[in-house]
């Protein structure tokens, strides 16, 4: 069994894609993030859920969250000015700050994905030959393999 | 909108519970994490599955996944085999080295839960009183109470 064959898809978003968009589409389908790409299709990033969090949220109110205020009509619509005229790309921590994405080539066996997430304390892993991504497997996917039920 | 009502309903697990049932329960149900709480039910850590994975695949082989060998019919036996007479508790890092719990309490509003999954990158937040666990908010959830679909 491959990392190509075990591999779901996931939905993946370009730099320069709109990031309301992928915010909008972590939310609906409840996702731990989506697969980022550049310009020629290569994975460069996962976007987690947390990170969009991180960029919604004033950075002295994730330091005293007392300083939250209330949620009003008007939290949702502030959410989304704020993402609204971004890039995916605005979402991410600069290049140099990124950490190494998990990902392993297709033909990568389920230890080798394994050690990978274990190695990173990924949630996701990206399952790519060079700009080819065939999907992602989740930990707890590889788990349902590593441990099927007794 | 309180976190109590938000928090939806999530395994839990004892700090003495056996391992190989909460790695297989984060398998089956395909979480990210279960919830561990101590002998009086008060949440001390989140158990993720990629740390189940750290768990079981040797150390050599995160460090260089090419060592992983071939993945046969024996490995999941010896994969639920390392797991057997282990309790959680194993599974975690010890109390001086785990990450600081991402928690709130009922009470919190949607942008405090906000604020301390964004400080804390937790991809799981845990809702509870004391010892009375309400339940998780999972980073995408709250995108979808923050940013509703347009």
């Amino acid at each position: 069994m491959r990392a190509r064959t075990m591999a779901e898809d996931y939905p993946t978003f370009g730099l320069d894609d709109e990031a309301l968009l992928a915010a909008r589409e972590l939310a609906r389908r409840r996702l731990p993030g989506v697969v980022v790409v550049d310009g020629s299709g290569r994975p460069v990033a996962v976007l987690p859920s947390s990170q969009v969090l991180r960029f919604l949220v004033p950075h002295y109110v994730q330091e005293d969250p007392s300083l939250a205020g209330v949620f009003d009509e008007g939290t949702a619509d502030r959410c989304a000015a704020k993402l609204g005229g971004q890039s995916v790309r605005h979402l991410l921590p600069p290049p140099d700050k990124r950490t190494e994405l998990a990902r392993v080539d297709g033909d990568a066996t389920v230890i080798e994905c394994a050690a990978v997430m274990a190695r990173l304390r990924s949630p996701l892993l990206v399952v790519a030959d060079g700009d080819v991504v065939h999907g992602v497997l989740t930990a707890s996917h590889l788990l349902e393999i590593l441990l099927p039920s007794a």
